[in-house]
């Protein structure tokens, strides 16, 4: 079966069924021309992000249900690195007309896992079609306190949640073996380092799970999530803060998978954690002398992206990580 | 110039310094991980359409400046349709690395002057990179108090804001044509009929001006805006009151331009009204009795859909409009 055989207006109905639930705040949800919502919390959290074929995403090496997965993530991520609560989600969905209907299925099965988890309503959108698979999510959130990318201050220490680097490894892995895993499922797949060392990976690049960062928010003064790299999205918060940043590439957490499967490919594991993207991970600052639940890679300066490494040499941090308009 | 030589963060900076005014309510606008706002209002209104080259528009017929005035247009019909108050739109834009820079500052005219006509504030989004050009708008708006599809009566009466099918006629002369005209230039073209017949027909396809509903909202019962063509949003009007209704064929309202390209291409007008579709006109019920500024065309009843031609025989209402997945 197509989604041309299916037939647009039963397939809306069907997605209307499945996730008209009711949520709290929810007025009116699916099936109008707009949602309807009442607000809670003081400030309201809006963020988008768009998902194309071939751009950001490819099925050979995705299944639909991570791809949908990973769209939720993502947004959710933006979210909380705002220290919000994300709380309802609109959607648009665009395919070939011939897509396979089972495939658009575990799409949604993979968006529902990802709504459960994070405990998110679905409100609206609308499905459409296009050449390519294209994707957009927009997630309304709430925060009774939010925190930027622009309260950083010399003398802060810097911090990032987890390892770095695993999500671009594991895209790595994926495009080596040209076929996509059903971890979802309970799939392994064979490859050079085995699934101990890959599985992990490839798990963190098709199914990202957002961070949440309420055990030392109150301690933040600077927040954003890396999504195109630590060092880009590093200089985009010393920007908004008007400071500058020492990081030190022996603290930069790397994860045991990542330093074996990079070994295989003989790339640089630091390079993979620095410039590499789609970690989401959360990157935040804090007052030195605070107890901070998470791995401290540098200190705020005045001014200027230091790199120190091993040796205790300096260098100007290269800003590298994904753009979508650059050579 | 190509976007690919302007770059993405430095394009992401020019449209943060444009767009990134001050608006009521609006804490945190463009740069950050999210936009933050403080709600206003007691119902909060959300939704959001996708729009791609080929399937939703041709950059052969339409200017970029057009497509961005009409994304907004869209998106602002849907929060209209509520009886709400547009406030903040959020934006994705994908176009090809190798997107032509004016044609993207020029789309971004178009958003530009729909967003002062109608109030509105971008707060924030992303762009990327796609082989074809591809915007997700999301509306963010409030209402004291909203109109759904759902509180239509038997015995209600059934109105249309303006004329249709003008749209879809307009279509049909951009697509004869096979080019685009700068209206916002004040530029001209001449095509059969003449530009006098042909000029208002293609604005209406092109530069759609949501309708506000201001003058009767207090009237109406049940509300949607035309997007999709009469019968298919009139049906599913009909469902969600869970009514039937009757329109009378003389009284849709069809203007003098339509009817006369109508007949240049040898069409049915009352097909193109009925079932063309990107009307953006609002489709609404009020009590009978109640003084109304609009064009009555009918009546609800209480199951079925009947169309009464102008010699008084019913016949059932053809449910035709466009479908994205449907043969």
């Amino acid at each position: 079966m197509r989604l041309l055989d299916a037939g647009e207006l039963p397939l809306l109905d069907i997605l209307r069924r499945r996730f008209g639930k009711r949520a709290p705040g929810l007025i009116l949800g699916i099936g109008d021309d707009s949602a309807v919502i009442k607000p809670r919390g003081r400030n309201l959290l809006l963020t988008t992000d768009m998902m194309v074929e071939g751009v950001h995403f490819d099925l050979a090496w995705i299944t639909p249900f991570q791809l949908g997965y990973k769209l939720v993530s993502v947004n959710v991520s933006d979210v909380y690195a705002m220290g919000g609560r994300p709380e309802y989600m609109l959607l648009n969905f665009a395919a070939r007309r011939d897509f396979d209907l089972e495939k658009f299925y575990s799409l949604f099965d993979g968006i529902e896992a990802a709504l459960n988890d994070y405990k998110l309503a679905l409100v609206g959108g609308d499905i459409s079609s296009a050449d390519k698979v294209v994707l957009s999510a927009t997630l309304v959130g709430s925060a009774s306190k939010y925190l930027g990318r622009g309260g950083a201050k010399p003398g802060d220490l810097i911090y990032v949640t987890g390892s770095l680097g695993d999500s671009a490894c594991g895209l790595r892995i994926l495009r080596e073996m040209n076929r996509s895993v059903e971890i979802e499922k309970g799939k392994k797949s064979r490859f050079g380092p085995g699934w101990e060392t890959t599985g992990p990976l490839i798990r963190r690049h098709v199914m990202p799970c957002a961070v949440k960062p309420d055990r030392f928010l109150r301690k933040a003064t600077a927040m954003i999530d890396i999504s195109d790299g630590l060092f880009i999205d590093l200089s985009r918060l010393c920007r908004e803060s008007k400071v500058g940043a020492r990081i030190y590439a022996g603290r930069v957490p790397i994860s045991a998978e990542m330093k074996k499967a990079a070994d295989y490919f003989r790339v640089d594991p630091l390079a993979l954690a620095t410039g590499g993207g789609e970690d989401y991970e959360l990157l935040f600052t804090a007052p030195a002398g605070k107890k901070v639940d998470a791995h401290c890679i540098g200190e705020i300066t005045k001014a200027g992206l230091r790199l120190i490494d091993k040796d205790g040499k300096s260098s100007r941090v290269p800003i590298k990580g994904y753009q979508h308009f650059a050579y």
